[in-house]
């Protein structure tokens, strides 16, 4: 039975590249058939990646049958993942994320989870040599999902294993990493296809602090002129996107990739004590500009209150 | 400050030298300090592993403070941990177990769950060359953990790295694997000096099946005439270990390792029923043998059914 290997449900370029890159090894190299899915559409960036590098869409599945083999990567969070994941047979998990809890697993698997920034990083420590047999469209993937998750080393989850592979697989392809991350950026950066809802949901995790829950979402761009110029519907938009989703809020950040601050839309009292309180910032009308703000696990999370 | 390397409460040599050898690899090679603890007494042929290799004891705990920096060894189920053990820093978990859900971390850190037999193996291949600067009782609490926890390979849990990984530790120590497994079975078939519920809770775990909890026990013993000796007074000590764990039986299955079977005590019409339909095996008196069955894990959790 083929295995069906997949991220969260927010298909970003590594919950897109990684299940291509994972399957491949799992197909070619270990000789177990397994094969690349999403759960949801890709985002720009991730559709830029697939086509720069000649990629095929992996299908988008809704759900998964009970005991169907799967490999969960970049994620380990139920609550991203299909309903009733833990009826699945979860045959592995390869993540950088926090252990969250929830996954559980019928028997012993294979669980590789480390601080670094990208899941695509860790592939390749697991891949080893093997790697030296992957086409260059499965080690550009890897490269571009680096890129992505590192903001091109920016983003304070950068390590020094995630730079130096990244640098260690560009030159192996021949490519300029910096060339190849402005094209990345300008297709995240391209959000006029998406309605306000789409957007606030589009790079989004649920954060509870205390009883009140959040929807924390943030939108990496190289021209927050563009989105911030939606901002009075984005503002009202995100009422209705509360309500749907069962949050009490959500928290808008545009981050701007290249200046390496974020932008946080300040709707009403609540998110105003919120900046205040976690970022130490008073908004003075409905936008707050947070320097040096660009990592939602580092910078924002960790510092949430209300 | 120091992080605390230790396994689950019910020490076996696994969860004795893993925490030793972690807390070796973590101070000597990494240079960050790390102690190793225990979270009960080991048992005799834990206790029997540490006086051979000249290894002291590890400092008995119980409990962790908040934000103590904690290395979770040989378990991932909050319920063979300290309470409050979500508050610590887990800095990492390395384990052989299934994932059970529960343990949550603040960050990302790193997870090593393996589908091997033993904590040790897992160690060894994250070690790696550094093994050679280790001292021989290092290498030797690995061998013992792994001989311990393949029943000296006779557990259907054994793959093939744990036992060419023993092969490769004996060889370098210049050890025969069959005489310490001998010496070491003999300790810790020795059980005259625990009380019946000692015995009962010596490597137990909890697993509830629908509605019906049980703390499934075993023994392993190159003696098992010895525990079923005993079993009067066993089967009503039972009783009152099970009410005071809160669970509603206590299934005794007293494993013979050199037979490679186990007896089931029989206490009961549950237990009786428990029998029929988890090994399709009718009990006749108080004792049922069940040929072929030696681990928990592999072989009596998958199938318990009520």
């Amino acid at each position: 039975m083929t295995i069906q290997v997949f991220g969260h449900k927010s298909p970003d370029t590594d919950s897109t590249g990684a299940p291509i890159v994972w399957a491949w090894y799992l197909s070619e190299i270990k000789g177990t058939p397994a094969a690349p899915k999403l759960l949801g559409e890709p985002n720009t960036e991730a559709a830029f990646v697939l086509a720069h590098w000649g990629l095929d869409k992996p299908e988008i599945i809704s759900g998964v049958a009970a005991d169907a083999p799967v490999v969960i990567v970049d994620t380990n969070n139920p609550a991203e993942l299909p309903e009733g994941i833990n009826d699945a047979d979860i045959q592995a998990i390869i993540d950088h994320h926090k252990l969250v809890g929830g996954l559980e697993t019928k028997g012993p698997i294979d669980i590789r989870i480390e601080p670094l920034a990208c899941t695509a990083t860790i592939m390749y420590k697991m891949i080893g040599d093997d790697l030296a047999q992957a086409p260059k469209a499965i080690k550009g993937a890897m490269l571009s999902c680096i890129i992505s998750d590192t903001l091109e080393f920016r983003s304070p989850t950068t390590t020094q294993e995630d730079r130096a592979i990244a640098e260690a697989l560009a030159k192996d392809l021949g490519v300029e990493i910096g060339d190849l991350a402005e094209k990345m950026f300008a297709a995240k950066s391209d959000v006029s296809a998406f309605s306000d809802a789409e957007l606030l949901r589009m790079d989004s995790k649920e954060y509870g602090v205390g009883d009140t829950k959040f929807r924390v979402s943030v939108l990496e761009t190289t021209a927050p002129k563009t989105v911030l110029d939606r901002k009075d519907s984005l503002m009202t938009s995100m009422q209705e996107v509360a309500k749907e989703d069962g949050v009490d809020q959500v928290l808008l950040f545009v981050v701007d990739i290249l200046n390496e601050e974020s932008t946080l839309l300040v709707p009403n009292e609540l998110v105003k004590n919120v900046a205040a309180k976690s970022f130490d910032a008073e908004a003075a009308g409905d936008t707050l500009v947070l320097p040096g703000v660009v990592s939602r696990k580092k910078q924002i999370i960790p510092n949430l209150k209300v």
